[in-house]
């Protein structure tokens, strides 16, 4: 497992959007459980295809699945509860298959956790697609 | 909102299973997040269902669904992270359109919370159904 | 396990306030999973105490939790990935050692569902108190 | 971030264990959604603590907690409702401040995914510590 480069992009398109830490996000260790990352990295995903135009919903109302095939993240700080997240979402890398979406999370200044998801594209019978041409022209736009 | 007795019946079908707290089952208060619980009713459910003969992943090979329309919950001493939760479930109430399903769950012999769930039953057209005859046969047999 | 009136306060103190659903909210069955709603609920409490100059942050870091002790709620129409939630919450009831806080959640202008919690408060040995005062006045204020 | 190696050892201290897919675990693209596998890994570390003798329960006890501070996952096939996933967890690395547990998640003899995650030590001051002497002691004795 290859792990992409995950350092933000000095420019091109990213996404940067709000969550807030709710007492369910925590667990007895007073912090964010660190399974629950990966659910704001699927927000910050969400957000990124929304505002490239994109919409992950318009994609699947073409019956079209994007399914993880890899995930990781690196906590470097805990985050706690009512935190208010600060989410940084960029496309990391783009291939026929996969795009790897990659993410930083922020308390203010202070660096939480980075990583980042691999995501293939399958139709409804879990066929294997290229990626969609919409999300291609997109990256390609901003990487061009 | 009317909640069905909740009392375990002295008779009939009931089942029993067990699920470990586990660490991101807690919260920040060091106890099981209020929620969660209604994650291991549903394992109640599924497992009582199982027992009886039907289990629900079969209802959903038919192409029906059972929606929860209610649920409820009453939380007396709080479960903690590792302890081993002893899920009692039985069928509370059995209507033409719904179902209610009950639960107790304990540590040992301490009450953790008592609740439940009415369930409908819909087909993939979101179109609501009487309840699955096999489940109100086996419902009739046991309180018969 | 008496449920207090829910429906919404025609005025008085409440908050408004917007959660997107997820694609890890949903289940197998197309719709946000029963029990995640719970997840909003707490969300809208948080939202609420805030709005009324008490977040919870501040009475955790009094030593004071504020477990739930009952939570009900009622499902009328599903909610579906990437909808818009509008959570709605208020204080339904007040007495010396509990409060029940209600919601109700749209998509729209379609009711979505509706349900609450009754909250007690306890110190960090787990012995029960009496509502915090803070709480307690701007209630008090909000409904005289 | 270097991914160690997730290969299942041939030999030495590991340990296996079963969870059953909920509901609640899947989403709407009909399979198990991506982040509920490292709720099922903290399960089988747990797991493999207890099997070795140092349940985290007692790691806990002394005050002291094992953060995640980085974790990974590579998924091969959906698992779906009520699927019956076997776990497989080893340690796959032991250094003086971290270790790493590592995962293979089964459907039968079908690989669903497989992954880990690098632990620290940290007291309840948050100060970093060495990995505890009882895990250590267990590690090497099975490596030796």
């Amino acid at each position: 497992m290859t792990i992409p480069e995950l350092s933000q992009p000095q420019y091109g398109l990213q996404n940067v959007h709000f969550e807030r830490v709710r007492f369910g996000d925590t667990d007895a260790a007073g912090i964010v459980y660190y399974a629950n990352f990966y659910r704001w990295f699927e927000a910050g995903r969400s957000e990124l295809m929304r505002a490239s135009g994109v919409p992950y919903a318009s994609i699947v109302s073409e019956g079209l699945f994007m399914p993880v095939v890899e995930s990781w993240c690196k906590y470097r700080t805990p985050a706690r509860y009512d935190d208010n997240l600060k989410i940084i979402s960029w496309v990391a890398e783009l291939k026929a298959a996969t795009i790897v979406i990659a993410h930083e999370i922020y308390v203010g200044d202070r660096l939480v956790c980075k990583g980042g998801a691999r995501l293939a594209c399958v139709d409804d019978t879990g066929r294997v697609r290229r990626i969609h041409p919409s999300i291609r022209d997109i990256v390609e736009r901003a990487l061009s």
